[in-house]
């Protein structure tokens, strides 16, 4: 296993801290760059309703486009995962839920991200509604299980994270 | 559509950029910071082979711990993605191909992350090998199509991007 010999931030802002890493391999020491979140990592919510799910239409200012992506967002400090996906549901598609699950953590690019992100299913939803912080009003598409790869299909920019949890739609509730 | 009314860098390094963003919304202006790769962005290939996918077992600088991913990798400043794809293939797994098919670009996290991969599938394969930058050898696991999802169970890291290529291969080869 090779070993970190030594890390060092060489940059931080309010959301990211890059990281140089000296990195000793058996036959050689290279040098990496690190991009680290801040915080606790964020949580992406599976809501599932009548058998369908919401997702999000979303604008994505890294790309400057609409995206199609999951309820989601960062830990909060004062937060656990849990609080944190039932604070986001509730800004984002307007329901709360008193069965929240974790499923798996989802890596983006781990050779270079260390940012962590805890999937969840939240089923049994109430209509409950609390302001977040997005710019505009989020669409939400409620999509049948079963029609999801259909819908996906007509979008250019889905969030990586999205085919994670189409995956473990997947394995749950057999092909879809 | 929102608007960037500005943009410009607070951070650059040999890899990475990060700017500051002022965008405009119907209703107020906030401010986004969004991680952009330098250079043309990369690529993940699909290697195909005996109905099998070729898969690679890497140490993943980002959360210290080896993951599950495909090959891929920058695309450098002389190559396009199809050249880029049959070097990186000869680096990572020992094969070059004659067939070479773009697929969709995959975005790992585009509210803050701009980074594009392009995702493509490799088969016809030779063997052909050329020397990279890996510093240790690459474990390759040759996979059955309809055992993927079975493989990736047992694994914690995994690459996100593998699971748009599951979703990619489940599209094409009917469900795996």
């Amino acid at each position: 296993m090779p070993k970190i010999i030594k890390q060092s931030p060489i940059f931080k802002s309010k959301l990211f801290t890059i990281n140089e890493a000296q990195i000793q391999f058996e036959k050689k020491v290279l040098n990496y760059e690190i991009i680290a979140g801040t915080g606790k990592g964020a949580v992406l919510i599976i809501p599932i309703l009548d058998e369908c799910v919401l997702f999000i239409k979303e604008y994505a200012a890294g790309v400057d486009d609409y995206m199609i992506t999951l309820p989601k967002g960062k830990i909060d400090d004062n937060e656990d995962m849990y609080a944190a996906a039932n604070r986001e549901l509730q800004e984002e598609v307007g329901y709360k839920s008193n069965n929240i699950k974790f499923i798996q953590k989802i890596y983006l690019a781990p050779g270079y991200i260390s940012h962590v992100t805890n999937m969840m299913t939240a089923d049994k939803l109430e209509k409950s509604t609390l302001v977040g912080d997005e710019p505009e009003a989020l669409e939400v598409h409620k999509i049948q299980i079963s029609q999801i790869n259909s819908f996906l299909k007509d979008y250019k920019i889905i969030d990586s994270r999205v085919f994670a949890a189409v995956n473990y739609l997947d394995t749950r509730y057999g092909k879809i």
